[in-house]
């Protein structure tokens, strides 16, 4: 997408053909970083400590991660079970996230697969980024199809202004381009239809109002930042048509993992007869799990993400103290939204409803 | 209640008999500043930029404003035209606050019926006086009655902690001693029963983090700040056995209008069985108003508070800017919980259920 007039994607190979490149998400918006990813270690603290985040992002970072490994093997003949050990360190860099073990099993298959003659650096670099330009389609398609959705509810109020709400950044700094839920907002805008967003801002990391906010903003999205604790009332009083989110898990029963306070924007919107859209592609389906209240494993990260906050004071970027230092902080970073909160899937196939059934109708190969 | 061992309330008459000191809540928890107030634009500036916030304290601080009002009158000959003009401009400070008409109409009765000979001046510093010991009295038997819910909690866990979670600041800082929502807390630990408290940080103006925290920290009540986003999971998880919160204005039918994300709790509350109590002087009461939701009046408040957010850096208290410079954002700063998701009010008077007939029960004059 375009930042600036130019054409970014938040994970890209350099001209040279073997620098993994990245936008170092943890200074924007006030400062627009690119940074190289040199090893596997560079790559886990990218994923670890949030440089990118959202899960197809992670998925491909874990992807070129596998790349690295072999890049910087210990000897030009690399051995398999050196792969599958750094392949392991690689899937442990953060435990919510489905697409990353999704994304690395799937490079090492190829590894796996390789002739003798192959050359493990060239199919691991080759296979990542494959695994980008499908996430792209992938989004590219998730618009297509959420535009339909748009489109309809602007129909119904006569071209009136639609209010999407979002929780969190599923937009294309998460992804590779369009972003989940942001894709229908983008395909939606781009075809002329009057939008407007209600961005959560996303405690404690803030990534709608630092990064959700940036990327509209860049795009030219009419968007109203506004505190996570917001929702309900502007529900309350119809200033939603629609929400959308993104996820980074999503049971085949239709529970749904997603940023902490998700499932309280299910529960607003589900008291005031709102639709509830999660968008994904469906690299970010659970086969397995069943419940996803008891199965998926929530991450507690550091509670300084909760006691500091970062912004820009005195042009430099900055994090501050809020509540007393002496005060504990819990930081639990996604909650499960039931598959009863949800109306339905944007996939890149199309939509379904939040029920085992209907994801297995879109997906009868699983 | 104590701070450093002191004893202090958050609005007080100085030892001289004339001149009212409050604590500036707004740099706390790093600065802890006391202040006069010197005029009636003094106590409206420390109304609306919230030197002093919630329900009870807004009441006491107007009410003190109209004895401002008599002081600083033009003639020593005050004529009631324009005691009844200031106090107009007094209530006209916030507007979802009930406490600040009814204080101020209050304090204004007594002047009305005064005999001719009669100080003004004296009259109003002995109403509000007796206002802000009766709102001390009222938060003292709030605290009674709540204890009984949290004892039978206590007993029903055979003494395990009890975990309350809470929104905002309705703690003696937003009050005059024990607070409201925090007067269940303190008594129940004062009296030896094991209790947690899960503080919602309350965005955007962080009252949980900065003052709630701060409060029990000093009382040495174990807390946890967690991001507003975060009570949903905890509830899912049997981490919350009961909701307290305060209310700015909660209607005879039983609506209640708190700080903004209070609905997204009690939604999330009713969703996993929680009893969700608010805890209010009967001051509080609207007797007039019927539909909380399509009558009461939203205050919204300056969207550079979503934008900025203070704390500590460098040793001194500073504002952030959090998302792009040039992106908008709306600051709603309440929200309406309908009666149906409340389990309960506790008032000085006892615990009644969340419908007109339990609420006129208890208070059978109104």
């Amino acid at each position: 997408m375009k930042v600036d007039g130019k054409n970014i994607r938040p994970i890209f190979l350099d001209k040279d053909g073997k620098t993994i490149k990245i936008i170092d998400q943890r200074k924007l918006p006030h400062e627009f970083i690119i940074t190289d990813l040199k090893t596997v270690d560079d790559a886990i603290t990218a994923i670890k400590d949030m440089y990118v985040r959202g899960a197809p992002l992670i998925g491909v970072t874990s992807a070129y991660a596998v790349y690295l490994a072999a890049k910087n093997a210990p000897s030009e003949l690399i051995e398999l079970d050196y792969m599958v050990k750094e392949c392991d360190r690689i899937k442990a860099a953060r435990p919510t996230a489905v697409n990353l073990v999704w994304a690395v099993d799937r490079v090492l298959e190829k590894v796996r697969e390789r002739s003798s003659l192959d050359s493990i650096v060239e199919i691991t670099l080759k296979e990542a980024g494959i695994i980008a330009e499908e996430e792209a389609e992938n989004c590219r398609k998730i618009g297509e199809h959420g535009l339909d959705l748009i489109g309809h509810i602007s129909n119904e109020k006569k071209g009136q202004t639609v209010n999407v709400l979002t929780h969190c950044n599923a937009g294309w700094l998460a992804c590779i381009e369009y972003g989940t839920a942001t894709a229908p907002i983008y395909t939606a805008f781009d075809s002329g239809i009057d939008i407007h967003v209600w961005v959560d801002e996303t405690r404690p990391l803030n990534q709608g109002a630092r990064l959700t906010a940036w990327e509209l903003g860049k795009h030219g999205i009419r968007h109203t930042v506004i505190a996570d604790n917001t929702g309900g009332h502007l529900m309350q009083h119809g200033m939603v048509d629609i929400v959308i989110v993104g996820t980074d898990r999503t049971t085949h029963t239709g529970d749904v993992a997603n940023k902490i306070g998700t499932y309280l924007k299910a529960l607003a919107a589900r008291d005031n007869h709102i639709p509830f859209y999660v968008a994904l592609p469906s690299s970010t389906f659970d086969w397995k799990l069943k419940n996803g209240i008891n199965e998926i494993p929530i991450e507690k990260r550091d509670p300084d993400e909760i006691m500091y906050v970062q912004g820009k004071y005195n042009d430099k970027t900055v994090e501050v103290l809020v509540p007393p230092i002496d005060s504990p902080a819990a930081n639990y970073a996604f909650d499960v939204t039931p598959s009863r909160l949800v109306t339905g899937f944007i996939t890149e196939r199309g939509i379904c409803g939040a029920s085992e059934k209907e994801i297995r109708k879109l997906f009868p190969e699983k």
